[in-house]
């Protein structure tokens, strides 16, 4: 099987099972497992922040970012396909009590005239702006990478307001490798960022949590709360750190994939490549072949190729260090034979 | 001064203070206010439910039904405009736990189509959809009738599709006496409906909110919750009954008073009537007057007369019971003076 | 009619009902009610507080108050059998998501022992105590009085820790007339503190709830979300005023009346009186009766005196303005007429 | 350093690694992880329920349990020093809104008496009883076991009063192994049961929670929302699979071990035993030694001896599979060696 469906389903590598093999642990609620230490350590000079977090998932860590940033009754702004409104199941509201205030960005990046009018005034009827979330790179916009300057100009905006700014960067690692940046300069602009170890850097779990002491001091209840305080964490961690350190710089390599993938499916007239593709996501318009969505997954099936849906008429491609050039340029012929199928029963 | 504001200034009518002289009263919390029933059965009927709950407040009604509607963690679908998500400061996040969905709809009306893709499908991403929310007239699209029709168009989605529907109808009236409708026939296309007593209809305080018996029963508790419950409500509810039985037939009035006022103001050059004048709204942008919305309210009110900002460069004017045509070319007047003043020295 | 089952039931003065008819109003939301505005004054006055805010019950004045002392996922402390713990529906929890920490006080006074154990020190696995509510007098330990000195002890303990206080003092002017206190010195000895004007002072609906300035400028919000916000609640303010004015003074006399009834019911031998009767209510066991309470309570009906059922073996009589000192005598007679008519058939 | 804070402190077995190292994983939000399959089915076929879902703490497990059970506004009914209440920092009152009823139990164990009285009855003033949590062994009872004719009479008036009962069995197993009975046997008198992995049963990580196939559908969204829906999870699920099949027979010497320490401390006459030793904790009241604990503790760390405090003259010791007859036996002589030198100054 050709896995496409995303770049969630990598298994860890030999070097990192390994790595839980022999993981150094402790007791994380009493703060004494070495290999969690080391990461958290690690992940905070990465991201450039004082202090991180491991929690368990992605989830875990927007929803801890945003219970530790924002009271009940407050409204947080988040572009309105972000992860945050489309994928947690409402977790924000029912956990944190706050109201999502989602304004529909250009591939994925807000507009900071969209923001300035966002923002609330004092008024009895309103609810305070608590918080701003970004996402880079954007999932629904196709992995789109959201630009260091369209960061700081929202940042700026939000320091001026004093409202702070999360970052959902589930997948900023790719929108490092596709800007060429450090990840650094990319989370200069918020003031607390989420890093997922478990998609393209191929973790088997796990995602970090960055910000300043008091925060993460703060934050550490709230994933008590959650439930995400580990006890031997270590066995996660070590292969965290793996990808942490030595994942990130292949990541180039899974665009070069998704970009081949994307130009050939944009040859075939019938296919529509709806992204500009940033990164590792291909998002493919399938109206013209006649197919609906479910039937065009089960026949990609049946040849030994995984996608998923995305909208009605979208099919989403993502690439990842398990997928190699041969097979995407075998995913590639697959999905030709089933479109030139179709058009020949026309 | 000429009290344009809002239709919430009205003060009790000669008869409603009569009526809260003389109510008959008792402990509503043991149901023996006889005031507080009869105001219940009335509207009840005139709206066409099984059982009807008085309410301290437009805002408590909207929040009773949606806590009584909705599970935490669920979705709610309401207009991106609506007083629910601009105006009641977050509470159904904050208290329900749900996650607004907001659709930008034409004139206040949500579209069939927007609301068919914003329906959640089954998947452990998605909250589920538990309610729809409408609201007639529609506030901030300046008092837009949304039509029975497209109403209907909704309720059967939502029908298909085992969703409840909730109208807020805080001027559900205006919105009936506008199409040359019943209440009941509006408010037949959903399942709860709020109304509130205290707009055009006058009475000093109070709502209504009205559905089936079970829902009734569970919204009782809270409205508990909430601190809705009064004891000898009977003197708010006997006022309320004049608002219900003798005020609804006047509202024409009010909205002829509306539509000189848009008229004569479209006239002025500088001026611009941003909406459809359906009812008792009017929003009028004066952005080519170069006044701030607030300066123009100063010297509005310098000249007697009070409006409120809707935006950065609006300004809504609202007619009511106690505003007479005299008062309408008045006002008038005193706005032709200041857009004049303000030309003449460019 | 000689209903006992709560001073809730009072119906309002001729001159409340003359107040509400001749009431000044104006849209509170704007501040704009001059009757709103004096009575909030005048109950900061008399409670010794910055500010006040007019509200529509109690419950909504403590739920206003947790609200805007309390984060979610903070503990509140509270006596094991206060009304807020035990007649408010959970809503501490629903809107205000803390943990509430009850603890069995002695006559409803929480012992400053099991308070300086109750309170959380720093601890990953702890919530923070974020308050700590008293009630005065206590209604389920039968109207008794929290004297000044307990209330004292507990305010220096909680201002030792930083920790807040809320009164919950619906009952506030019965504690103070029966400890021969001003209510201010009550609630010198605590940071917040609701009153109800619609319990013995006799008002048809309302509370206050007073505290610092700052605090109240919070509070507000918080009431708005609870829709708790009037348009012309002047209507209920002016019958406020006089209760707040000019009912205190006679709560005395409920208390005389609750006493009277306790010594005669105490004589009885199947009788037993389970509180010591500081105020105005008299907590009945007739569990040697051989009636079930809901037995007795039918019984007493027939015989024209309501009261209520406080517990399985427990009957609830609560004197007010509304019942004289001749209705006490002939409530002796009912009752012992049912339990002697009882006695004879054994 | 002989380690007795908690059986939490374990680390993984070599069998443990190597099986993470091993371990078969797929993507589990696809429901394709292997390891974690089996492991849910083994765990729902020993816990004798329909399904059980990996969580990965027994917080979470808890939470949500309660998240899935109860409605916010409801209460749940737990043992006053449980865990769910006492060290779960407020999550349930958070995140689920529901008021927590804690009772006082013997040993842990609540009475049926005092539950039967804590069921609401239906009225405007109480809040839903939603929910009945047990704690077996119960922690803070100092590891007591919860019999299982206890745990039948709660559940039977659960049952005839529709509510379900959840137990916390973090250390279920210590329970079973103390009281010859098998696991299955002590949870079938609840609907949903936790069990930890990570505590004497070793496993790094991790917890299940059991109950019908709906229950544990509807659990899986809620385990989303917080962020506990792990990736190549079956890192994890292969070392839980050893602690599952292979750790429960062993648990019985960490309960010898601890009865031996118990029984030696018990014989210094400045140290008093509070608990019945049932299981592998010992709960030491050094209040006659004249130190305070922290110091007491700090002593025992300078003698190469771990312990916490578990009360302000208390301390826990808590044996698991790491600590040795010998490590008991050096404990017991450091401990007496500390309490002597104390006495010999007096």
């Amino acid at each position: 099987m050709i896995d496409l469906r995303s770049d969630t389903v990598t298994k860890p590598t030999e070097e990192m099972r390994r790595a839980m093999y022999e993981a150094e642990v402790g007791d994380d609620v009493y703060s004494e497992d070495p290999s969690i230490n080391a990461l958290e350590e690690a992940a905070a000079e990465i991201l450039g922040k004082e202090n991180a977090l491991f929690v368990t998932s992605g989830t875990q860590g927007n929803q801890v970012a945003i219970l530790t940033h924002s009271v009940s009754g407050s409204e947080v702004i988040m572009e309105a396909d972000s992860h945050i409104f489309m994928y947690e199941a409402a977790a924000a509201s029912a956990f944190a009590g706050i109201q999502p205030r989602p304004l529909k960005g250009i591939r994925g990046s807000i507009q900071p005239e969209d923001l300035l009018q966002a923002i609330r005034s004092e008024d009895i009827h309103h609810p305070e702006t608590s918080l701003v979330c970004l996402e880079n790179t954007h999932n629904r916009a196709g992995g789109a990478v959201i630009s260091a300057e369209d960061m700081a100009a929202i940042y700026k905006i939000c320091r001026t307001n004093k409202i702070p700014v999360h970052l959902d960067g589930a997948r900023l690692f790719n929108a490092a490798a596709a800007s060429n940046l450090s990840v650094k300069t990319l989370s200069s602009h918020c003031d607390t960022v989420q890093i997922c170890l478990s998609k393209g850097l191929g973790a088997p779990a796990g995602s970090i949590l960055a910000g300043s002491a008091s925060f993460i001091h703060k934050a550490k209840k709230w994933r008590k709360r959650l439930g995400g305080g580990l006890r031997q964490g270590g066995v996660l961690a070590a292969p965290g750190m793996i990808a942490l350190k030595k994942m990130a710089h292949r990541l180039h390599d899974d665009h070069i994939k998704a970009a081949k993938l994307a130009q050939s499916l944009a040859e075939q007239p019938a296919l529509f490549v709806e992204n500009r593709v940033d990164t590792n996501i291909v998002l493919v318009n399938i109206g013209q072949t006649g197919f609906s969505t479910s039937r065009f997954l089960q026949l990609l099936k049946e040849e030994g190729v995984l996608a998923v849906a995305f909208g009605p008429q979208t099919i989403r491609f993502t690439t990842h260090y398990e997928i190699s050039i041969k097979d995407i340029e075998q995913a590639i012929e697959k999905i030709s034979k089933i479109v030139s199928a179709k058009v020949i029963l026309h």
